[in-house]
């Protein structure tokens, strides 16, 4: 029986979890594929031994040894960040070996590089396990769904976000408060920076525009706004809407241009994206052949990172032993096809708008808030007073049908700058009637 | 460039949704593959000729001449049934064909002996589009869950049988005339009984336990029950319960033995799956490392299955072009490792049910009832009395904790033997708490 070498640099979370996965499905996967994964090497300056159940894996705290040596088939990157991962990755590919990362930071930025390289050398890189945990998502993209022009992308890809959003909703308490249980429970890092501002997200968006599409994109040129500034009142006021607040990614595909933005946004409740709560995830594509289809299930997480790291490391091992490497194209497109195509300027975009605004109870204000998106040629579909009380200031709460970004800023700005105005208005993207028909 | 020529048999709705897919994908399939999919034959009895835009293509009413054409690399079976599909798909692997079929009444009752034939030949037997439409769920269960124990499968497999619940909920009309109207708008065959009555749900359920088990399973092996029983007054109480009807199939892999049944069960609303309406198809898998995952999308449909067909034909044109036939095992576990696992009796089952009793509105018939669940030691869980009217009889609803379906028989027997029972009581299983907490 044929036996691929495996050497794993980082035994964090998921590299730990990993090697539990080879562990456990050892004779699983011998019975699915007549090959055995040997996970040879662990390459970790933070350890100082590897737990007792694998005595058979070498711990090194070098992992330029583990990269540069000959035994080694497939080298894992699971240490996270740009530096060193970015060395090891490219210094395993000049070395020959394939590579399998979950490392969606570095891909959506240094992806361009790091795929040239490997087109040159001839060798593979996987990244299921960068994008929605254990879900076969890169592969349904990139196999399933091949004779598909993907027209959408719509998702929730960040379970640490979707957890404090779910809790903010069924408890009613503030983003701050229940960020700070999160990080007690493990919901959340010690810097959620990532999560809790939408980069997390753009990182993974621009991972999954790049094989749908067959395009060079960074996330950097992804308009990212997170979850932050999102209030308890707001999701009250969208329950009233019949919708629930989430932090998307959204995508679309024009063929010449592609809109490419993460933000908090209003979801119908009737759509399959509010259904999804916790900790979990679910990316909705649409192809012009196969229609809506959605995949869900844990975002993150040792175990389930660790079974799409397994099931990438499979797939090069079936390869090797078939002499198919290269079989399917790492980017899903042939590397001379992948184009270069415009991202829609986020001020040419349109979507209906939920705003919140803080006026004084005075004659006139509603007046005054909708002859000026009137003159923005902004129509309203529905509007709320809330919270009259003798003197105080009153919530205007409504909703607009299809606008511009840019008609929507300069009218916002006329209505902050109204005396009677007495806060910043709060404004959320909603998901538009036909992102709803498509469900 | 290479060409890998293809056979397609049956030009019905799925058979001329391919064409469609291979000429309106042409290009693309190229720029991911390098290879190019040609059309080269159909054979189909009831055309005398193709569509304008298949010029390139022959037609033929002889399908034995297709299948031994030496030009063609892959045969395409796409006519349905058993015969003479079977005698087709046999004469194809013999002729040393690879093949592409979405009959799932075929493989689902005569898979083994296709298997075992393919396996002598050293060909693929690709046969995504038999299962959930355009969803990428076999390539999910074979590729990307491979480092997984499968440990449950539930879903909703039947687009049919789900726009008929769907539209009996959302508009309380009984199932005889949303039958009809969905027969009329083309959401139902005019033979409509391996829809309604579960056989086509429990067709998939078999294909799906053979590759994430490993195991050899015919459909007739699964106890199935349909929907022609379901009533709009049981989806109406279902609610007052917090819960939809689904035509579910649900399997749970106990290791020396498997259940695998298909029933209408009531279903959480606080459950993904019942999320899904109308002719979408939703199938949840539970694996020990990855967890819950979800895959949802049109379970049929022209477009959604020749984009599935399509995606196979691929596959095996990327190991014929590579030289890696065989790869992955069509049946996900090398042949050698495909075991016999005994069926769980359903009277060894046990889930909580819903009944609702009808009866004469007399003291003492709730003390009657309760009396003879309790010697059968089944446990209440809520119950209604609903519908009173001077004289006229009574539905009484109630819910069970988990119940055994041996003594739910018996005691079903007994309550249906009471003098002021009225009429047959009728029952629906639903969703156990771990189910609900699952997802």
């Amino acid at each position: 029986m044929k036996t691929i070498n495996i050497g794993l640099i980082g035994f964090g979370t998921v590299g730990s979890g990993l090697a539990e996965v080879l562990l456990s499905q050892k004779e699983r996967l011998v019975q699915r594929s007549g090959l055995t994964l040997r996970l040879a090497k662990v390459a970790d300056i933070m350890i100082s031994e590897l737990p007792p159940q694998f005595a058979d894996t070498e711990l090194t705290n070098d992992a330029k040894a583990l990269i540069n040596d000959p035994e080694i088939d497939i080298v894992v990157e699971l240490i996270g960040g740009i530096e060193p991962a970015k060395t090891f990755v490219m210094d395993a590919i000049a070395a020959g070996k394939h590579v399998v990362t979950a490392n969606k930071a570095l891909l959506s930025q240094e992806g361009k590089e790091i795929f040239a390289a490997a087109a040159v050398q001839g060798v593979e890189v996987g990244f299921e396990a960068s994008v929605g945990g254990g879900i076969p998502l890169i592969k349904s993209l990139k196999e399933g769904l091949v004779a598909n022009r993907i027209q959408s992308i719509m998702g929730i890809m960040n379970g640490t976000a979707n957890y404090i959003l779910t809790r903010m909703t069924d408890e009613g308490v503030p983003f701050d408060e229940v960020l700070k249980d999160a990080q007690k429970l493990g919901f959340a890092e010690a810097d959620p920076t990532y999560d809790v501002e939408g980069i997390d997200t753009a990182h993974k968006l621009a991972i999954l525009m790049t094989i749908a599409y067959g395009m060079n994109i960074t996330h950097n040129e992804i308009a990212t706004e997170g979850i932050t500034e999102v209030e308890p009142v707001d999701i009250e006021f969208a329950r009233e809407f019949g919708c629930c607040i989430k932090l998307l990614a959204i995508s679309r595909n024009h063929g010449d241009h592609v809109e490419a933005r993460v933000h908090p946004t209003m979801v119908p409740h009737s759509h399959m994206l509010a259904s999804i709560s916790g900790a979990y995830n679910g990316i909705h594509f649409s192809g012009d052949m196969v229609g809506n289809v959605l995949l869900y299930g844990l975002g993150a997480g040792k175990l389930p990172t660790g079974s799409a790291v397994a099931a990438d490391i499979m797939d090069i091992a079936r390869n090797i032993s078939s002499g198919s490497v290269g079989r399917v194209p790492s980017l899903s497109y042939l590397s001379e096809e992948i184009k270069e195509i415009g991202i829609t300027p986020m001020e040419e975009l349109s979507c209906p708008w939920y705003f919140r605004i803080t006026a004084r109870d005075e004659p006139g204000v509603l007046a005054a808030i909708a002859g000026i998106l009137s003159k923005h040629k902004i129509s309203i579909e529905s509007v709320m007073q809330k919270g009259r009380q003798e003197g105080g200031p009153v919530s205007i709460v409504l909703t607009t049908h299809t606008a511009g970004e840019s008609d929507i800023h300069a009218a916002l700005g006329e209505i902050n700058a109204l005396d009677m105005v007495s806060a910043p208005t709060v404004k959320i993207r909603m998901l538009d009637e036909g992102d709803e028909a498509d469900s």
